[in-house]
């Protein structure tokens, strides 16, 4: 990878050749990918990204994969980016853009770190991958290793929803549910693999993931024609995610693509919020119990720490931790004024960007980009808490004019 | 508008001016748009196509829309097709590709209709949009309308899933249950809609709806640059999509951008099949039972009968029914082989191409587009009985070897 300069720790800057099977650091620092920037100035261009497919591969040169590396199969990323005026209005923003990542084949934000992870093990000749998880990353992983025809094997802890369960039988993955916590469930995925040999894909190991992830904020700039907003909003859980949006942003920055970068803005839950207390307090990022239904981000050991802490830092980020109750009412909020429908941990960050403009934080003079991480079609358990019960009557137009005028519905 | 000469009765021949409150001709017949397609040969070419947003809206000119009509605000169509070697190798077919509509705002074809019902009711002046229905057309119009700041009444059956109810109460629609059957439903919904003036989304009386969807068939055409496959499969419940995927191609055919015509292949399920029925028998179409698990189209009394019987006679299409247990292998054979995930009814087309190339029907000369026209995630319960049970084991190596040689699972 002539744009590729090597893996270096986040931690200790120790630096390690870009191999596809890289992992970790000796002393336990995620790697982080280093780009040779005037290289990639020279070969990319705006106008060349125009005429290219609108997956997340148009971005190739600022991806750590090989030149001939084929893209993977399924549309992964240019998901919508809406202008939201009326919310904007609403909320007092000058200007609002929600990013609909819930718009991709498996449906979350995830399918852009699976098709990496695939991409790689290609490169890497492997014909398995595998994961521990039980949620978007085993999905989005089982569904875009099937369509390239790689074996997936995926260990969840028996508490698993079953749905998400039936996604993963769907795509063929072989599905080991370990009966015992997840760290059981890690502990015997870790081992499998050890002896197996199959490519890993976990955000905690694999530093190639976020570099996926990162076509999110690449993605966003592109689709504003590269005039760049006051805020990008997000929920963060492992950290991982975010830690990609800023690195999509700074590359961008480097190359001279944008000529100032947004500030971030870190939405976490009120019940698991171990990294935005880290940055409220100066304190390092101590573990927390994982108190809340936006199950995605209820993540009280963030593996990605190191880098998610950085990028808030660097940007001159803000964070803000929301209730479940908050938390919900977002959801509603996207559904009935944008027609986008999230899962909890999805419209966690929308329900920051709320919360900051109640606080007088965000205003009039700002402008935000919300990105939405995940669909409402994944929990709708969830969903069905949040929206309330509709008006049950029988079929009869008297009864119809009573439930409208008992509740204060005037019809237009 | 220019391009449009009228609505005419596909029943008696009758003509109606193209308003944007058309519905259905005074014998009952349903109304058919048609186009002036000289006046569209000299405005719209391949070349400006190129240009365009890749939404549905793209086909603008062989739309039933105003010049000034504005495209609605969710990202509706331009859905992946993929091309599936392996599947079609497995199936002992040519080609094969999928288009795989489940990747629209809200999941399912559906949207294609529903943004054509709202930018309709936008050029009517009206603000609320109403429909019943307890699915995806339900929720496609609940979500397209939140988007373009109309509100939305919608009618369901008591026995609706709440899942499919939330999603509408997400999206800000007002939901009313009916404590009765479909049919005390729908009159319900027709007295409220007498009464409000509201504009109504029903494809069985509103003719622009089969317009919307028909993209679905100008896409796969632009997707494949034109070069015309030999079958175009697909489920088929009320019959609207199939004539709308018809009508599509036969407007690519009369303004010349493509020279011949596929042929269609409907797949119904076996325990709800009336339009394949009169089809295979050569007699009119009769009601029936609606005994499948795929939901979407376990329609009885299909409404859209005329329209989609002519299509699949003009095609000189193919009917072939297949069974709920078809169905639920086609779900997994799309999920393991492809990395798509299909709702039962969005799969069933599929299960037909599988169906008739096991009776050799269709074969190695033969080039295939099967289109999935709505996502998994809409029907977990489903797919949970398709797609079987996990390896359940406690965390331990020598389980896990164990659990894999007796399943016969030899590791790679």
């Amino acid at each position: 990878m002539k744009h590729v300069k090597y893996g270096k720790c986040v931690r200790c800057g120790r630096t390690y050749e870009a191999v596809p099977g890289l992992t970790t650091c000796e002393c336990g620092g995620i790697l982080d990918i280093v780009y040779d920037y005037d290289y990639i100035r020279q070969t990319l261009t705006k106008e060349k990204l125009k005429e290219r497919e609108h997956t997340m591969w148009r971005y190739r040169e600022l991806l750590p994969i090989e030149e001939d590396t084929a893209p993977t199969p399924l549309r992964v990323g240019w998901s919508p980016l809406y202008e939201e005026p009326r919310l904007a209005e609403q909320l007092g923003l000058g200007r609002l853009w929600v990013k609909d990542d819930g718009q991709n084949p498996t449906a979350s934000l995830k399918d852009r770190a699976s098709a990496m992870a695939v991409a790689k093990a290609a490169e890497a000749g492997a014909r398995v991958i595998a994961c521990s998880s039980t949620g978007n990353a085993a999905s989005s992983l089982a569904g875009n290793a099937a369509a390239a025809g790689l074996k997936t094997y995926i260990f969840v802890p028996s508490r698993a929803p079953k749905g998400k369960v039936a996604q993963l039988m769907t795509f063929g993955a072989t599905v080991v549910s370990v009966q015992g916590s997840y760290e059981d469930t890690f502990e015997l995925s870790k081992a499998a693999i050890d002896r197996w040999g199959w490519y890993n894909r976990n955000a905690a190991i694999n530093p190639y993931l976020s570099e996926g992830k990162k076509t999110v904020s690449l993605e966003i700039m592109e689709q504003l024609c590269w005039q760049v907003p006051d805020y990008i909003a997000l929920s963060v859980g492992d950290g991982c995610t975010i830690a990609g949006v800023w690195k999509g942003l700074k590359d961008l920055y480097a190359i001279g693509f944008i000529d100032k970068l947004p500030r971030l803005i870190s939405v976490q839950a009120e019940g698991c919020c171990p990294l935005n207390r880290a940055i409220a307090t100066g304190e390092p990022w101590r573990p927390m119990e994982e108190n809340t239904l936006a199950d995605s981000i209820a993540v009280g050991v963030p593996r990605n720490a190191d880098k998610a802490l950085m990028a808030i830092r660097e940007s001159g980020g803000l964070v803000v931790n929301v209730s479940d109750q908050e938390i919900m009412a977002a959801q509603k909020l996207l559904g009935a004024a944008c027609g986008v429908f999230g899962e909890p941990a999805g419209v966690t960050g929308t329900a920051g960007v709320k919360k900051l403009c109640e606080q007088g934080v965000l205003g009039r003079g700002d402008s935000v980009v919300s990105i939405v991480t995940g669909n409402g079609l994944k929990d709708v358990a969830n969903a069905i808490k949040a929206c309330g019960e509709p008006i049950s009557i029988p079929g009869d137009m008297e009864l119809l004019l009573r439930a409208f005028a008992d509740r204060g519905i005037v019809v237009e």
